[in-house]
């Protein structure tokens, strides 16, 4: 087992009627800011529910952060934030608003330009303090200190990460997830999913807890997971979800052991590129990265394909060959496309693009062992782009 | 899954050489007081250790705290710690020693009885903070909120709880557990397993990703308990029991689900009455107790069966002899007695003696259905008499 670090500050308000703590641990004083996306929480009655149990408290509103939040749209909230000193900023939504929240809060106190958080990884120094209502599970963000934020003007997508930025608290009300359209919903399935296998499927590092607990949560998604979307008003199927989604990554499984996110990595690209969502350009890259990552991560495709979805016919490779299909075939179950090809407006060069891409941001090569070289990011997404 | 509110602030420090880390973590002005026990921590070097990373901080020192640290024992560390003006409390040695810990910080500010803080539960409104350099894995006490105390005049053990009392940081290094008699690791395993199972084998609540995490402690440590006793200095075995140590008992595995504790408190007057060590206390009532509990208990009991030991075979009621009497047997391989009537000094009226101490503590009824009476305690332990 790895030496690790591991400090989650992050207050967990679980369960129905959970909103309503709000009037409690919100400070009374200052000037909060309530952050939101595309107002759906107006339609859904969760910001009924949050703007009467703030009370009477002094609090402003910044809505239209979209899905892949953008710096351009971010830049508008921090002005307006400067402006009328607020002291505390509450995100009312899912990732993309948890994240778009997280760059505000350390964009607000920094001197320089913002955008050096990300593109020149500046540390900031300070932060407001922020909060979240979660509404969507899928990344994790209402309990860790990450954010990935997009530039319009310069198709990136880049990620920022401080302990200033962990959630004081966060609200996990699974009712308020019932009305999701369910695309959304399976793109959160699967990245938590992904988002464990970033930490698990790597190479063995003699730490059996933090392995069995990620098994853990991919045994439970893949249980849940079509469950949920079929009945989105099952309270304990969906309350299963948030929670899988939360522990996917608020740092417990990952200490330890070797993480990978070239699957993140490579799929930033193509959002940023085509703008797919998030969830489905992990589905596409995820089975073919593994294909030609398999002789890295051979143990523990064989101990996936054993434990994970019980295989244990046939000859190693038949085995994780096997396990493979079976992850894509979950993707595809849950209304995934797990191919590349599957999304018609995709550009043969796109494997060149994306390896110059991310060989221009030092990002090769990737992977836990490092040994994503550009070519294989090329191998990777060519594999991906041909039809099933 | 039932509402939860979670919030862990412990940061921990894990691994090889994480001693220096206090170098940075313990504040460099005020005035530290190093709590510790019976000396070990002198003879394995782990005190040297401490003290070149605190440099030249102003340090006081306070040792002999016992096994089952005792309020005599501790009052006294409050009145060195009140008189020297102390700012910081900092454990070194296992749970005894960072309970003791616990109930000096919390003492130290309080203005009436400290013992009230235990027999009347009143809650306290400030404490000292405290972090711990954690020797002996079991407790889990290196990243809770909890202290358990004794009191040798009336032969009480009491439980004392406050989210003022989490470590500020736990240092977890394996390797300064390596000489630790084997008598104290084979303690460590069972009550790491028994807080397992107190948050684990209850009754079915919808919360299946819980479930399969206390699983994944469980399984995990059946398979390194024997190995790191076998062979101490493993670094990955010892640091897996570590993690399993922590994790049983940090409050992730408890959220959203019910909980029983009725072996611990039922132990503990049997810690009180004879001195027998925690952790064999658990090992005698646990599988007595899941035979008188078997009907409520029933579909846990089936799912432990078939999970945790991979019982397939049999009907339902073999199936649950079969998983319980494995579990007793995992203890005696520890070489930990599974029956009281191993313990030789045992009166006969001790069934009677302890309900009535339960009763007189109006702690009964007891366990995750309030559903054990003090009839119950008394067929419960009257069993574990019995020789097997």
């Amino acid at each position: 087992m790895n030496n690790f670090t591991f400090h989650n500050p992050t207050r967990i308000y679980f369960g129905k009627g959970q909103i309503q703590q709000l009037g409690e641990a919100v400070p009374q004083t200052g000037s909060t800011l309530i952050l939101y996306g595309g107002g759906s929480i107006k339609r859904n009655g969760v910001y009924d529910q949050v703007k009467r149990a703030l009370g009477d408290r002094t609090v402003l509103e910044f809505g239209g952060i979209e899905p892949n939040p953008t710096y351009e749209t971010l830049m508008q909230a921090v002005t307006l934030a400067r402006s009328r000193g607020v002291t505390f900023l509450l995100a009312v939504g899912g990732g993309s608003v948890l994240d778009g929240t997280k760059f505000v809060a350390a964009a607000i106190p920094f001197a320089g330009d913002p955008w050096d958080l990300l593109s020149k990884k500046v540390k900031p120094e300070q932060a407001l303090p922020l909060a979240a209502v979660l509404t969507l599970p899928a990344t994790g963000s209402e309990m860790n200190p990450v954010a990935v934020i997009s530039r319009t003007s310069t198709r990136e997508k880049l990620p920022l990460s401080s302990p200033l930025l962990y959630p004081r608290f966060s609200i996990l009300d699974p009712e308020t997830t019932f009305s999701l359209p369910p695309r959304q919903v399976a793109n959160g399935i699967v990245d938590a999913f992904t988002h464990v296998v970033e930490q698990y499927l790597t190479y063995p590092a003699e730490a059996p807890l933090q392995d069995r607990m990620a098994e853990s949560i991919l045994q439970t998604l893949i249980e849940i997971g079509p469950q949920t979307l079929a009945d989105p008003t099952d309270y304990d199927a969906r309350a299963t979800l948030v929670w899988c989604s939360t522990m996917a990554l608020n740092g417990i499984i990952g200490c330890g052991v070797p993480h990978d996110w070239a699957t993140h990595r490579i799929g930033h690209e193509l959002t940023a590129l085509y703008g797919i969502d998030h969830a489905r350009t992990l589905a596409v890259i995820l089975p073919s990265l593994w294909h030609i990552q398999r002789d890295g991560k051979h143990a523990k495709l064989l101990q996936y394909a054993g434990r994970v979805w019980g295989l244990s016919d046939g000859d190693e490779d038949t085995r994780i060959d096997a396990a493979i299909a079976k992850t894509a075939a979950f993707f595809e179950q849950l209304g995934i496309p797990s191919r590349l090809a599957a999304y018609g407006d995709v550009a043969p060069d796109t494997p060149a693009t994306v390896a110059e891409r991310l060989e221009d941001r030092d990002f090769i090569p990737l992977g836990e062992r490092l040994d994503i070289t550009a070519e294989r990011v090329q191998a990777i997404l060519s594999l991906s782009l041909t039809p099933a």
